[in-house]
């Protein structure tokens, strides 16, 4: 007797819970016939697609300068950050970057040259970003130098990674960072100690650069390169800040970041 | 006797169900902890989160160019364009667009100029890429050019929208696209029974742009728009072929398209 409501209440209970699954989704369905169980592409909630949506527009630069995350999608950007997406994001950029710079053909002169930036690019301040709400908070300067002064962020494996293979194929690496020049020595520490070495070069930014836009200090950096007679084949950067402008890299790999914007 | 079972049981499976919605992304989880069963973020399982970040890459400009969408990402991409995710997306773009174009202050001269591209961007091309494995299959332009000349793309609704408010703004509107001249008329033809008026001017391939990368031919065009005194203020494309190269607009908006890719 008991043998058989048992499946019945069992596809009850689990109907119940995949319809709930699927009812934000279904709404906007253009499907008129009824939709299959088997979940056949992303069943998505509305905040999740709106949040996804917003930081899909921010890594295309379509976002208008923005100074803290939308406050509804907090939950959202610490689950990416902590979680498998940004680690695969990353993962990708940084072998796109590879199999881009193994089909160069370096000229060998010491000219050959890839620009990366620092922070979210080479380094992570993800421990600092926890603490201060993913970018929930407006950006605090003094809290951020004096993490900056620890010396004791991790690097972003994936990059590092990536600097050692183009080391490998004989690129020179520049760095290039809106950090101060008063920042020099601690930078220097925490690169090491996080497993970067052999760069060519660090820029940090000159009292005359303070008050400059990023995208402007960057690239009068980039035109003092070319005038030093470097080819900037490749630039690593997590803003587009760090991209454009004139002059810019052969080709150019924007890393994730949906926590802060630079411009 | 048969009232206890029926819970245990239901519960049993529940949680089998669950965890294997959950394992995917348990396994990359950080947490020590056991994770609660409320979701607080996205539960994508592998393949998704694989093709978003595959689809996220190409937005950002970080993919090598490709022929074909990854075959295994077929039914996301199907479900991206057919869904909520693709207009929201739009929208999205459309509405950054409407915001920096209000912050301008525009000359009035009749130089005020947003470019446009027209595939992906002004009109949809998605009925013939529903026929054609939403770009799993590679692209035949002698099947394209016969859907071209039916004239029957529908408007992208969002971009609609966005070209009749720039157009209240006092934009002059230029359309700048990888068709070719021989397609003049049916462009037109399309773009007006689609609801698109009054643009200035309508540029296509000429006989020597053929055999032109996109970006080279699209940056000439711009580069002669500014001979001719234009301001380039906005541009908007679905490739980074319609926005990058010198010289560029002074803002690029990129529509997601992940169905193809265009040097």
């Amino acid at each position: 007797m008991s043998s058989f409501p048992v499946p019945l209440l069992f596809f009850f209970f689990f109907s119940l819970f995949v319809s709930s699954v699927l009812s934000d989704q279904a709404a906007f369905s253009s499907h008129l016939l009824p939709r299959p169980l088997i979940l056949e592409y992303p069943e998505t909630d509305e905040l999740t697609l709106q949040c996804t949506s917003w930081r899909v527009a921010g890594e295309a630069n379509n976002l208008n300068p923005w100074k803290t995350i939308p406050d509804e999608c907090l939950e959202y950007v610490r689950g990416y950050v902590n979680g498998k997406g940004y680690l695969v994001d990353l993962q990708r950029v940084a072998e796109e970057a590879v199999a881009y710079a193994k089909g160069l053909q370096l000229q060998g002169d010491g000219k050959d040259v890839w620009v990366f930036d620092i922070d979210e690019t080479l380094l992570s301040n993800l421990p600092y970003y926890k603490d201060h709400g993913y970018g929930a908070e407006v950006f605090n300067p003094v809290d951020f130098d004096m993490w900056v002064d620890k010396a004791t962020a991790p690097a972003l494996e994936a990059s590092l990674k990536l600097y050692q293979q183009l080391l490998d194929m004989g690129f020179k690496i520049i760095l290039l960072t809106g950090r101060s020049e008063a920042q020099r020595a601690v930078t220097e520490q925490n690169l090491r100690s996080a497993g970067f070495q052999s760069w060519d070069r660090l820029i940090l930014r000159a009292t005359e650069d303070h008050g400059k836009l990023a995208a402007t200090y960057k690239s009068e950096k980039r035109d003092e390169m070319l005038e030093a007679g470097y080819r900037i084949l490749g630039n690593s950067g997590d803003q587009w800040s760090d991209l454009l402008g004139w002059p810019m890299s052969t080709r150019s790999f924007k890393l994730p970041n949906p926590m802060y914007y630079i411009s």
